[in-house]
């Protein structure tokens, strides 16, 4: 057995003799060598392997959840202190994981925010290549215009936004709202793929008015029709909202069809589905999946894992969440990050309001697309794989 | 003007209130603001955006250049030294950029390093998602045995290997061997995808065996043919080898039929290929692309800029190399790294020995698989773009 | 000049030596040598290549237009003195294009058919491989029930079909019913991979019961939804029924966003939409396209030529069509076609009646899937291409 | 029981009443309804759909074999007697399946000629739609010159030509040439696609030049490697020669592999090989399918049945070849024709001549890709599938 060796060189390489199986006692011969190393900015792998190639995903990110009530809150507080405007861009604040190193990232490559808008604000237009999108859990009020087309926030309103495209937000109510922003921003950040401009200052009258419906939802919304006046587009949907109601609808019929026999649940009891662009049937941005799930009440989800991670919204409804060795009492507008290869369930359970239907609904995103696009992703419903190195 | 103020909880989330245009100044109202960030693990874009969201990718990584004559004379110490075997693994060396914080990862997403093996000696069997390949560029006399197909590596060989394939090394001569082993490592590692699995412990007599040409080469390695044997494969090229004769040859018939007046290069001078899967046409593996180019003596690339990263290892020949503001004279062996959006260009230069063609021969990998699978792949050849925010 | 030489052999082939450019004048050595052809099967192909290989398509059909009521009427005579069951499978009866010899094609590779079933009657149950659809140009009542599941057919529904599905209609009412039938019959006839099986002799009770939405609506019917319980899917849209009210709202739309200055169009007063598989964004049918057009009251489309051919059905309105040398009124019903490479363009005229929408409706199904899959598509807007060989 | 009606009407429609399963006595009423479908251009389907929706597909074409010899004296007849020149275009003489009406059509989608070149002569330029190939059973001498890309032809070499690439042919020896040129000429036909341009009347000097290797070859004939100085090409493949000694090197080591123990044959003594683009590994055109297929001396293949049709011609060997009810023993040239699901088997015999290999080796083309593109390919080793109907 040996001592560890201290470097003495001003490299950032740092390395100890030792770190790794069956390596030899530490000789002056061996030290050398190491300094060698250090100074030639080099690193072996048998010292790192365990790290870096382990048995399976071990994620640098950990479960946690974020309170809904004190997130508002905090927003709130914000909103009277904080303005809005050119440079900063948007009030928005974001979730940061804990073993993260205090960096405002959710997971390794998803970004989760709560933006809050005060009425009559404007955040300023701008485009950058990280996709985005904002799912509503309260409120209403706030359009967001995207390249000159105005598409209105409402409660369960889900509204992709493919990378580069300008964009600004306009409060024109006399109420604060508060949603929340999805991005690919760290994994853009760690690929070092990010481009940004600012845009025009004002947005026009135009622009600023409240249609029922964006055009691109007269366009594109309507189930199976493509418009022949439009070519090829994307990466990303061309649809720009995905109203609640259609979203609530097609989860009540899965749960139906399931009681009359007929599937078209998941699993007993739990209902899900997936935005999509109706261009390519696939997912809404390049980056990013996007999924509404409905838990019927006592019902629970078997534990699944996968490569990649995600981040949960409570919808609606009331429950019991369970990522890994975390378990948490959920509620509307809470937060959970489910990070690679923890496994996660869900109960939903009676609220104390028996005037709601009992369900639990949860939104949810993820790195899911990027996996798939180069063939790593991997599921599991096995709790016990890939435990063992 | 404001001061800044530090943070007094034991949240990893610490802030300072006034990092971002146009903050108001601090108030004990603003800095309670920011201590509940702190508390609930939130981070304002407001502060960030400057550093997650530039105007065009600034890379963590720096452009840097190692000698090859100093990493092998390294891995021949670590040949005496460190013995290879299960748990270790390989007697591999990585590049630790500079700027990426002492961690063996060449660029964010690229892990190159040399490996070294004994006469005699074995690297055990493993399997791992990690895509990889060896360029070997000095020596031969190892075979990789790949799912029990051994595959001899010499001089200017170029050997890909795709993910969770089982896989060993052996060294059947009498004399050491060196090369190159290219890993999406830091990839899978950021974005924690990796399975691992240990083989098994003893290659048998017939995997010992050297025949000229692996089974892969027999079944695959014929120009526009594909075995009606083989059904689906992949992801990653079913081809194991890709022999020097070929790529010095269509390097040698792009020069001539520019000379003869039909185009064929990719500018004056720089003949280029791309090492690809016979069975697709598209890069040999998922992650990695990897190419071969050839400048004649006396010419000089264009400066371009590519999202993502690149290294490069001089396989013969001299000549200049430029990398945003570094420039190095390179010689046989040489690696060096190109970060994202960094512009490269290179001018060959006549080396002392006048008997050689002067031609200066690259050997490059990149990480453009991924920005192309996901749309954010994007090339500049304006020296100017993007550098204003 | 030369006489032509009549052949004597009992070869289908029968050729003349002097049908083309530039051939010698006919001797008793060259009549020979057109003997011996016939006898060894053997066609030169110089005297075949002004007809094989045109400077541009030169359809075999001719454009030709089919009342409606007339249609109707013999349909319904057929309800009268025609039984529908096992063996002849359906009670439809095929447009007949006038230039394809008599055989039941509409066109070289569409079939378009009038079905018709009696109060009560069932269509027994089979599957094909031919790809098929049902539109509804009036009444309502009858089910086809695919793999179990009732679908509607009400006026205005599309309902797409793939090959291989097993299905049977029903009619549940008290009133016959008339539909249309398109399949891609003539071209799978003409390829020879047709396949073919009977399937139950009976409905159950369940099938016969009438929801007024299939499964697949409630599960595929939600604009950019996709059910999560649903793996692949296809080839061939998994949504059965697109249902009248979302096609006209679609319609309306674009009108409405051209008339406010955003576009939306084809081209002014023009709308369209293509029918989708949901799964892909692409058409629903692997070798059928399928489109509806509103032309608003007074306009008129510039016209079009494309590779392959198309069968139009007037669903409402009134107006004038030419394609190529005839030009119709068309009216509610009225079917007709356009062969390959014929220019078509269609006028919206006021019919008597101002009480509608002045608006001209028009289904269409083409055979452009096979032209795109292959790489043999073109279109002209050009009148004058390709008229010159 | 009932008797054939006539029809009195000048349609192209003509029909009898009974010529289906179910079908009624015939009546005035019964005899009047058919006559109003020949005066409206209808036909019923219950008295079609035996014949165009059969249990299985039932080619029009039937089994044949022509002998090489034959095909060579006639053409070398043609030779002396028939110029070439524009307006013919080509001396290429069709094979023409006996069942298929004396058409030039060799099956119901593929064409295949004996082409005959004089000393000196030149084939014209032209371009068309229509995807091509040359494939070379003996001689050598002629360039094929392609884009202005002269490309020589020797025995054993397959020449692919991608619709709309100007080519002309030029024989530079003192001998006459003979080879094979496959298209999709009836498919096109059939489909009604097809496009034609005459080229310039005489082709430069230095297109009748005579280099050992095409420009094509020199960037694309190098295995797994593409150049970078080509964008997107296709569709169809750049490479313009597949040379013999590449494909009967593959087929080699297929077989050496098998008796290694390796496998690497389809089934036993059965080496194939299919020629593939380089840019996607699909196939070389976008509706032909081209292979090389190699059985062992004494080796038989199983029959195996494919929806599509194919044409076979022996480049070597001799053999027993079965077709459905049709058995042949081929030779050197021979080429038959396998009609859509009828079961092809191969069996390799040793000629006389013992100082040949004894192996058996086919060119083959299909029409697969089409199949293949829109989802209607079926293969079944199953001599008693879809026998039943």
């Amino acid at each position: 057995m040996s001592t560890p060796v201290a470097s003495t060189t001003t490299s950032p390489v740092r390395l100890r003799a030792v770190d790794a199986p069956g390596q030899p006692d530490v000789t002056p011969e061996l030290e050398e060598l190491y300094r060698g190393f250090e100074r030639e900015l080099l690193v072996p792998l048998w010292t790192e392997i365990g790290d870096l190639m382990p048995a399976h995903p071990r994620s640098s990110a950990v479960p946690h959840l974020w309170r809904w009530d004190n997130l508002r809150a905090l927003a709130a507080q914000a909103g009277d202190l904080v303005p809005v405007g050119r440079g900063g861009e948007r009030r928005a604040i974001a979730l940061a994981n804990p073993a993260l190193g205090g960096r405002p990232f959710a997971t390794p490559t998803l970004w989760a925010a709560i933006q809050y808008l005060m009425p009559g604000e404007d955040a300023p237009e701008h485009r950058h290549t990280q996709h985005a999108f904002r799912f509503v859990v309260e409120g209403s009020g706030v359009w967001t215009v995207v390249g000159g087309d105005p598409v209105p926030m409402r409660r369960g309103d889900f509204l992709p936004q493919a990378g580069w495209n300008w964009h600004a937000h306009h409060n024109g109510t006399t109420e604060p709202m508060a949603w929340i922003d999805g991005l690919d921003i760290p994994y853009q950040y760690l690929t070092e793929s990010q481009f940004f401009e600012f845009g025009r200052e004002e947005l026009s009258d135009a622009e600023r008015t409240t249609p029922d419906r964006s055009r691109s939802e007269r366009l594109w919304g309507h189930p199976g029709l493509r418009p022949l006046s439009v070519g090829e587009v994307g990466p990303g949907t061309p649809l720009l909202a995905y109203k609640w109601e259609f979203t609530d609808r097609a989860l009540s019929d899965q749960l139906a069809m399931e009681q009359e026999g007929h599937g078209g649940t998941v699993e007993p009891g739990h209902a899900a589905v997936r935005y999509v662009d109706p261009a390519t049937g696939g997912d809404v941005l390049p980056t990013l999946r996007t999924e509404f799930h409905r838990i019927a009440r006592g019902a629970e989800t078997a534990p699944v894992r996968e490569t990649g991670s995600s981040v949960y919204q409570v919808f609606d409804g009331a429950g019991t969440v369970t990522v890994g060795e975390k378990t948490w009492s959920v509620t509307r507008g809470d937060l959970f990050v489910v990070p690679s290869w923890q496994p996660l369930s869900v109960r939903s359970e009676a609220s104390g309001d028996d005037s709601d239907s009992g369900a639990l609904d949860l939104f949810r995103f993820s790195d899911s697309p990027v996996f798939e696009a180069l063939k790593l992703n991997r599921t599991s419903t096995d709790h016990r794989e890939g435990t063992s190195r």
